[in-house]
């Protein structure tokens, strides 16, 4: 039995809420158990300079972590006067992820900035991150649309992520902090609504693991973010 | 009549809900109007190494804004390498503001960590970042309390803050951002809940004020900080 | 008795030295008792990126203390990276206090830096910088009216600063630091040569202060702005 | 034909010298192909300060790339003030992967740092230098047992790394730069020597891809890493 | 002839006050010709950690400029964030010329640093600097030894430095700004009051120099020098 | 008899070899000894900001070092999140000697950039960084001539570097690391082919050193610089 008490191929109770602040562009709060993260999506009328005059949008994201989503209090990052390998590492990761989704021609020379921010955290904040950041994201890009702004629908296909992990020598789905602690094996998985892959990240803790063991963290993958796609289409629709 | 439509000695609503995450010893989200400030009070048991073998305890604030809290995004602190003069000068004031209200050797050779982050802003945060803190704070010293850690209670007053400013001529109480923007004179009032003073800080922008100015800011300041701690008063009973 | 033996009402002896280095177009060494700060004004003719095409000047100010300006050798900014919180707070206030003394139209799209550095430190510091800042202001201000590079006086008024405080339960005047390191509130005031209010930040030290006892430093804080704008008009008479 | 002339499951050539600096207690130059990375191995006698009194030793790398390993030359990390998000995701892999081939509790309450420096890049850095890092550990470690400062042999396992990609649709094995730039998929495997999974790192550029597609990249870098352990075993026998 | 008027042999007018903080151990303001430096030496009970236990003290120099010592204005390195490399340079160079005078057996394990603060730059900062330097550490120094702190004297040496540079062909000693930046070749000289050589920096601008220009070089250095130490003699009598 | 068994007037074995790496415009490893610096030359088809328009080139270098070059490792500079004094020094007096051997008005509008590498140190570092940038410009020169970018030769002279010491109370030619560290005095000498004279840089180390004795440091290293002048004739014939 994990932890958690879920089946091994049980996602966390997902909760979305849409527009919850008032500035952002496209917001929404989204809840994976005890993860929350807050996803905030910025337009603007211009793309970094090494972009210029080459027709092509972008888009970039930002985590961060509220000092206290932790169990212990984490030192601030502006503070600490540098974003940690690890954040670096994160927003890097989402940032490619939601490219992945976007026709960068159809969206026109302008930015969208995905802020993410860990309000709480209880493992798998970058897969929150990634899967709320694109609720962002085509909020915001709906608004360009509704305004005229851009004509043709630049989001080519959801974009959602899913961690699973051999926990006690079992494959299970959507590892909560409790349980990606004690993990053997941790692996991060992007998907498209068509179950295209993004990106495959797994890494083992301790001791090393088999293709027939990430073959079936393939198959809780698939799972978990067909569940997750349909929980974006009823958080935007 | 004022953009938002109120007297010229009425506060924003006011919204606090406690205890919102999981992890901090006490946490608060207070929103007066569209400012929304989460805080978070984390207690350490150990002090600043100047403050080491002092007996004492200690308090202190830190400040933060998410990138799209604001009308248009700022960049995010972390990414800067610095937080800007402006969050340093307010952590400070929150983090002195807090202290006068607390007796250190009650509290003992340990720390209490306020962190304040802004959400929504409207205006008014750092006000607002000092009345939920004190709230955390209190939450926190709570526990405390309870677990037997501390045996007398060491905080010795509410603490409350709310800015006022002479908006077309007249003297206005808690200023959103379209009338902080607009306003000729910006106060902000930091109280006991005894109307005690423990900052004041008036700013003219534009034109001077003078000392009846000043002092019809500080009536509608003892109002609004009489109003506030009531609330806090409700939210932690 | 005050520890410096003054009356509750009486400044420090003040000496104003003015031109007192060769390349600044202005500049003054102020002494207020034992606390020196050298004051140079840096005209330049541009403006920051922000204000360019606005058809305003810019004035803003810079703040720093030689390592050995303090009892103990204090680090120094350069070596530590950054500038501490307490001095951005403090050039922040310089710059905003002495922009409330001019026109900026009649200035015209171009900046004057003020740079305050403190010598010797006994107290007052951020006082004596306001008002030697505003004679380093005046002194290059009126070359540039001399050489015809502005037509119009753009200083509007006298700016000077003082602080009080309330030492043994008694409000005083102007505190140097043995007693400001002992007094309960302590309190600067930015006044015009109208004793118009530009700043006022009281800050309790300990116990909180009253309305009256506010009003009491007022008092003080009228007095001796009075006596540092004659000072300011003496040294560029 | 792929722009290098290989065959798609054709390792580059692949040189190995070993001590080749005579300061570090292990040390390597592996050229595969135009990739040289000069990779040292550090040992010191304490750990970080949060492992102290643990038993267990460390193994870190640090990576980086001197300014004109590149085609154009890149930014001096040194100069610029930071380590970029690039390099640090590069070290903290390279120093997980080499961890996972090491029994920590052998190694005893010391540090072995990697040193992964650049000479000249033209594709698959990273896993250069986890092939050669791992070397340069081996080396280091080799003087440990000879001189009787540690018992047990730590190092439990080869570890080795390859790069896989989508190249004009057909799977390929070990890119290089002209062909990674134009890949549609990259993959990064690390594997020991039983081709046990450290990490998979899979990113689309572009396109999407499929798990037919993994696993023929997985196929492919089960057949490089076999044949770069036996670069490594031949290097250090 | 010079533009300085001076004839080539002929040091500026040097002009030396002490005592001029009142809260360094030792102080005092060089002046030489229109370049002042205000030098502090400060007194610590302790040495950097990597000398603690050695029985031997220890001496260091920090230099900086004020933003408008300059003919325009410079900015100021606590704002950049850091010292730029010619300040580390100088004050590098400030720390090792005092040192040469030091028997730091003698001065057992304290620290002494001597803070040099350009006032009003007009060329050979660095000389006036090293030259003052040694003046404010002799004082400082007479205070341990009149305190009984320190048995004997741990001065061994005078340390006086002067720059002299190739003119219009024709070698001078002590250029000033509008020579300097003239000057087909520059070297700086610093020695004791034997005419022992702690350190001499030569170098070529523009053209390069030859051996014999560069004996008349050290001629006029040991002219200049023994006239520094005569002015040191009767400052510190 | 020195450490290093060699006469007191032999320079190290010195190895030069071109073009070892692809992508410079021009690269040498130079080994002296034991001590072994890349050095490459990247041309870039335009200046810094403040040298736009003026018709002149500009040959600038940096220095590092790879953290186990040294007996014991050192900090990366690049995690250190600045470069020392020290190599700030070092790259400054590199760009100053390569740049007194050009004549930038034939370089013509273009800068030339020499990163100088030391992969193993034995004392000479920048020594041997000045000898093997030289070749690098030359080689990355000779490009840009034969491709007719630039019309005449804008290299005027050779560059070359050699340190001298007294060691054991007698000076010798070319210090490795073990004479280095027990040197009285160390001075470095930068000249052209000529013996025309573009640094030098004499310390003493302990004990001060006389003009005699520098007399004789001069004479080996006229010896040292025509032998590596030679070096570097031989390398780019």
């Amino acid at each position: 039995m994990r932890p958690s008490g879920r089946a091994t191929d049980a996602l966390r109770t997902i909760q979305i809420d849409t527009n919850v602040t008032m500035h952002a562009e496209g917001s929404v709060m989204i809840r994976c158990g005890n993860t929350h993260v807050l996803c905030a999506a910025s337009v603007e009328e211009n793309v970094p300079p090494f972009m210029r005059k080459s027709g092509l949008g972008w888009v970039t994201a930002e985590y961060g972590m509220l000092p206290r989503a932790t169990t212990t209090r984490n030192r601030r990052e502006a503070t600490a006067g540098k974003q940690s390998g690890r954040t670096q590492e994160i927003q890097r990761l989402i940032g490619r992820s939601l490219r992945a989704g976007v026709d960068r021609v159809a969206l026109g020379e302008r930015q969208i900035t995905v802020d993410c921010d860990v309000i709480q955290a209880d493992g798998g904040t970058r897969c929150a991150a990634i899967t709320g950041g694109w609720i962002a994201m085509r909020l915001a890009v709906n608004k360009l649309l509704a305004a005229g702004v851009i004509k043709n629908d630049p989001i080519t296909s959801h974009v959602a992520a899913v961690s699973c992990g051999i926990w006690g020598g079992v494959p299970v789905l959507d590892l909560d902090y409790a349980e990606d602690s004690q993990a053997g094996t941790d692996a991060n998985f992007v998907m498209t609504d068509g179950a295209g892959l993004i990106e495959v990240q797994g890494s083992a803790e301790g001791a090393t693991f088999s293709r027939d063991e990430m073959n079936k963290l393939f198959d809780l993958a698939e799972k978990g973010v067909a569940e997750l796609v349909a929980a974006q289409k009823a958080a935007v629709a």
